[in-house]
């Protein structure tokens, strides 16, 4: 089923557990899909479609139950258990990755950091050590690694990623600024902050028309 | 026009200019819709449906000219000129931002840096010294600031951005784990970095089935 869920939706998934949690802080228990809609840049209609999906939530007139909605939004996108994550570059986006505390919030753990510099390897970030980016293999396999984030230079990062789908990682979260080929059972998400700016300056220049 | 572009189809343009720009590295002259989307993860028929809504590009027979197109294609994504850039919070994702090479590349160039922290303002950032955020409206002004990047604290973010807004800024690139919200003729972009490995943990999740 999972392969069939697009990824638009899935962000939104994400972005009605966010406002969930919201309102349970709140002590808020029921909530209407207007309500949760309400919250998003979405309607009524997409949010009951997007829960439809999972099955049947809500009951007519009394609303969606806050705590049953996000402990199932929580089982579907994996965070009611850990996941072990390796971080693969420990340049100053690794080390912004590295303290990003919504990680370890959502149960990502950064359980090795590794890097092909040799000023870097051996020294200690918290309570990880930086390994040698050459042990990529044995390091996956020995932590039980589940996710790989990489923050490579893009010219490193299909070599890279490469040795890491060989190592039966099967999904990638890609910060360098290529696009990698990875075989299709292997999930992967690219964040390249050029590309998002880039949508921006499209936005601001079509704004101001040709020449401006 | 651009109102009706989507998210997706912008985000093919910018994978578009980037493989047409290692083809031009190459010496390559011409090429095809296919030879195109073949480095994406895209059809033909895609290729040849983005493009035509610019305009006709390409012959038959003959493919699409590397060098039109590219320029046809950094023109669209406002990349034929430079955008001044101000980066609000100066934390280890904003230092990461600001010594990602790659902004600089585009034109996208960081000409100021605001934080709120008194430790941090007066210090100096390459060639730029980071400002008092309780200056933000006059920063913007004096620097001509095109584009905001936010790496503020969640808690802290909407406060900012509405100050952004007011002062007539029109484009937001948005780090803060928070959905913001913002007038319609704002443009704004989310990076949520635990959005994105949770879309990962989904694809992990529905693979092991329930209770894995």
């Amino acid at each position: 089923m999972a392969r069939k869920i697009s990824e638009s939706t899935i962000r939104r998934l994400s972005l009605y557990l966010r406002f969930l949690e919201e309102f349970e802080e709140r002590g808020i228990e029921t909530l209407s899909s207007e309500e949760l809609a309400g919250r998003g840049s979405t309607t009524a209609a997409q949010v009951r479609k997007d829960l439809s999906l999972f099955g049947s939530f809500g009951k007519r007139g009394l609303g969606y139950s806050v705590q049953e909605l996000s402990a199932t939004l929580r089982r579907l996108l994996g965070l009611d258990r850990p996941w072990r994550v390796a971080l693969v570059g420990a340049g100053r986006i690794g080390s912004a990755l590295f303290a990003y505390d919504d990680f370890r919030r959502r149960g990502f753990r950064i359980v090795s950091v590794l890097d092909s510099d040799p000023g870097k390897i051996g020294t200690q970030w918290g309570d990880v050590r930086i390994q040698d980016e050459a042990r990529l293999e044995q390091v996956l396999a020995e932590e039980k690694v589940d996710i790989v984030i990489l923050a490579v230079p893009g010219d490193a990062a299909q070599h890279v990623v490469e040795r890491v789908v060989s190592s039966g990682v099967r999904a990638v979260l890609n910060f360098a600024p290529t696009k990698l080929h990875v075989p299709g059972q292997v999930a992967l998400r690219d964040v390249n902050m050029s590309m998002e700016l880039e949508a921006l300056s499209f936005a601001l220049a079509a704004d101001d028309g040709p020449g401006a």
